[in-house]
């Protein structure tokens, strides 16, 4: 996986407020989610945060204070959501997968998947999985109309979590790594458009 | 979620080749699978699958030896395979849906899920990924016929691990917890039937 993002766009659509409050501080918040992204809590260091993020660690610990801080300030699914759903309910399953791989490609990972790896584990990660209820699920929940408003909702956040997946689990050899971000949506979005409209 | 699943044919449908090989052996099996399904690789410990196999933690080692060498005995989503791929092509959709609901109830956890755990991460657990795409991806892939059926396949996989990711993620009060199987598949299974059938 590349690990280099320098586009401005970029960090709007994935560091939300952020933006603005120092380079050393935007390169330790990317850092910090590609690593809590990649890897499980347990083995996110904050050395290897600050050698990715190319400042030392004091400077991480100076800011931030300590790794469940640090967390705590990364987990959060805002600003991926405002680009997921940026897209009336007609059109909102293909909107989807583009702005999935769109995302993907310019973040060096995916805005959403790190929540699984916080599964069955009560501690800190539980507010991971609070936070990507209410911006992920709830708010998709409230923009859909017609019955199962909050089921169709969770099946569609299954959906994009697992278009992500797929993607890292058979890369860099597997197709979907080869294919277009159009050629993605063709297959995928009609599944995800059906749960939009509510069939 | 429950821990417990004292059926034979939950036994048979996630543990394969294990039935016979005496209890004990099975529940570690079993345990072991739960902890490595539930948590991340580095958190589980020999000492919890032996509480939640009801056995000392020295006849793990004894019958396994590390917990590397115990991942890698239970790194297999073959029976899990055997059991979502028992379908036609016409009817797979609906099939799978069913099947994932109804192994997640008896094991106890996703038969699946656990591979989502491993991205990112090179060690033992590359093998777990490589497994996934040999028992699940590439074997789908030869049973679709028509144009990209390995993307098909891969797209497949994904929006069954996004089925369970879902439905763990909004445990235990989320609306997909209080849904039938059969009503999650009206809604979930016409996606994943497109895809079958490469539209």
């Amino acid at each position: 996986m590349s690990t280099t993002d320098g586009s401005a766009s970029a960090r709007a659509a994935t560091s939300g407020d952020e933006a603005g409050a120092g380079s050393g501080r935007d390169a330790i918040v990317r850092a910090a989610r590609r690593a809590f992204t990649l890897r499980p809590y347990a083995e996110v260091t904050m050395r290897g945060i600050a050698a990715d993020a190319g400042v030392s660690p004091s400077l991480i610990v100076k800011r931030f204070g300590s790794k469940e801080a640090l967390f705590n300030t990364v987990a959060d699914f805002g600003a991926a959501a405002d680009a997921l759903f940026a897209a009336p309910p007609p059109e909102l399953g293909r909107h989807l997968v583009l702005t999935m791989v769109d995302l993907r490609e310019r973040f060096g990972g995916d805005p959403l998947l790190r929540v699984v790896f916080s599964l069955g584990i009560e501690d800190e990660r539980t507010l991971l999985r609070a936070r990507f209820r209410e911006q992920v699920t709830d708010r998709l929940a409230r923009a859909l109309t017609g019955p199962d408003a909050a089921l169709r909702a969770e099946l569609i956040a299954g959906q994009l979590l697992g278009l992500g997946a797929t993607l890292s689990l058979h890369r860099p050899d597997g197709a979907g790594a080869h294919t277009s971000a159009e050629r993605l949506a063709d297959l995928y979005a009609p599944g995800l458009q059906r749960l939009v409209d509510g069939a």
